[in-house]
């Protein structure tokens, strides 16, 4: 039986098929908890770790699905996707484990380590000028010149039910989250999240975003699409306005969002490599700024989405 | 039953003793797995997490068995020590579990994370001159004055038992290992795994040793102890000459040990980083690092021994 590609906002069965889908490619990701952070925070906090996940970020678990579902139509031409570096790689790594091609915009500013893995992966690079209509032109003349099916990095429901199954399986491990700190971008993540809350937890959920690209956050408190100008943070892969799709997804099931400062993501990263020994990306800092920002008390959920940035940056000598 | 120091190499007995006195205390670390690292190095290679150990380094293990085998004489009078670090962090860690008290003489040029880490679990702290007979004395005269008993960080039967207990760990889960990789400063960790893998293993046993702090390798192959001179490594926490107790088992059951240069361990912790994206403190690099370097396949384990060092020398902004 072919997979239907889902035309409006997935049901709780839809993130549950997802998560059965993708299950025999995808990691079930280790939960991280530190009693240091637990005090800082003063929570108890589960950090659920995609930054170990396939290609280092929870982005394989929607790039699995939509790839999955379109297997038998897009398998000889391939898929297409524009992307900052996290959703084409995994993009170029779904479409590999089927033996399809895979065609990746990406801005000409993305980080070295996200392009390196976009290759890794078998991808097909093309590099645009950093700006959504430019990314978006060179997608649309590639896709037209190989007959690749278009995924889009979040305004997608495959990719949004996808990416909903982190989410999932921490509240499977842990269904009685007061609440959940999600980093918002092109809100994949964080309309994913939203719905399995709404199919299967109790928490209110926090969308984490930058100061310096609030989009989200204007969006939100003004119920009316808000695009991006001008982002200007550390948070590389926060830097897109929200989709669509994800906007009324995000209104419906989010409880509020929370800004950031650079300064704090930066202090959150931090904490983060010192105490909890984990390598991350700057956006993953994200939940955990919010988390230590917020004053709350109760147990919390928070998704570390990513571990891939240069690390050459760092001289040890 | 008050259990007695070890005043002998410890047996396989010994070592299964230390674990079940340390296990209510300490962590049953994660083992870490990259298919990518294991195509780099030509192994398949368990990464055993002792930088999620509690302290952030293995060294709670030897600590806390010490500790608690003089319980009773000791817990008013408490436990001194000398250490560039983590031992110091964890023996203070380690009496503070018991509610005795720790003294602990840092050299002057301790990573400022590591002396934050002392305070933190209550150490009471006094800074010599970075030298072995500076710290030996300054530990002396401390020790005359409050009474209180000694610990050395690597050269004691009882930390070498405790140590020993990460390599059981390990070989419990993964009894077939061929490879052994562990970091050697003082020789404590590798004594220590090289007595759980005689005991309880089958593999050959490789310490991995700086090029710029080569005692042990000149020790080993000299068959005569010979001192660090003038160490300048990265890895701060394998700067040390090795114990005289821990000199000879690391003869009798090491079966190589292999040197590293600084540009090789820088290399090993930015892998460590961008693929495992595991935070660890340059010595725990220098398993990695021998692990690529070391041309041989199988199924091998490295030890990450620690995760404890500055991060706010990476700036993201």
């Amino acid at each position: 039986m072919t997979a239907q590609s889902l035309q409006q906002v997935p049901s709780g069965q839809d993130i549950i098929d997802a998560q059965n889908r993708i299950a025999p490619y995808i990691h079930k990701t280790p939960v991280f908890t530190s009693k240091a952070f637990d005090a800082m925070s003063n929570k108890s906090c589960l950090l659920k770790g995609e930054h170990l996940q396939k290609t280092g970020a929870f982005k394989a678990r929607g790039a699995m699905n939509a790839v999955l579902i379109h297997k038998d139509s897009a398998q000889v031409s391939g898929f297409i996707t524009h992307s900052s570096g996290n959703h084409g790689a995994a993009l170029a790594w779904a479409a590999g484990q089927i033996g399809a091609p895979a065609y990746v915009v990406m801005p000409s500013n993305a980080p070295q380590a996200k392009i390196d893995a976009v290759k890794e992966y078998g991808g097909i690079i093309s590099f645009c000028e950093p700006t959504l209509k430019d990314r978006e032109h060179t997608a649309a003349e590639l896709q037209n010149a190989t007959g690749a099916l278009f995924i889009h990095p979040y305004d997608n429901y495959d990719i949004i039910a996808g990416q909903a199954t982190a989410t999932l399986e921490l509240l499977q491990e842990h269904p009685d989250l007061d609440w959940l700190f999600i980093p918002v971008g092109g809100g994949g993540l964080l309309a994913g999240a939203s719905l399995a809350n709404y199919y299967f937890g109790k928490a209110k959920v926090i969308g984490c975003e930058p100061s310096n690209a609030d989009d989200a956050y204007q969006s939100f408190n003004s119920k009316t699409w808000v695009p991006v100008t001008k982002p200007n943070t550390i948070a590389d892969g926060l830097r897109t306005s929200l989709g669509v799709r994800n906007f009324p997804i995000i209104l419906n099931h989010v409880s509020d969002i929370i800004l950031l400062s650079e300064e704090e993501l930066e202090n959150a990263w931090h904490i983060c490599l010192s105490r909890l020994k984990q390598f991350i990306e700057p956006s993953a800092a994200a939940g955990i700024a919010a988390a230590l920002k917020h004053h709350s008390t109760g147990k919390a959920g928070i998704i570390l989405c990513g571990g891939n940035m240069n690390t050459l940056q760092f001289a040890l000598r």
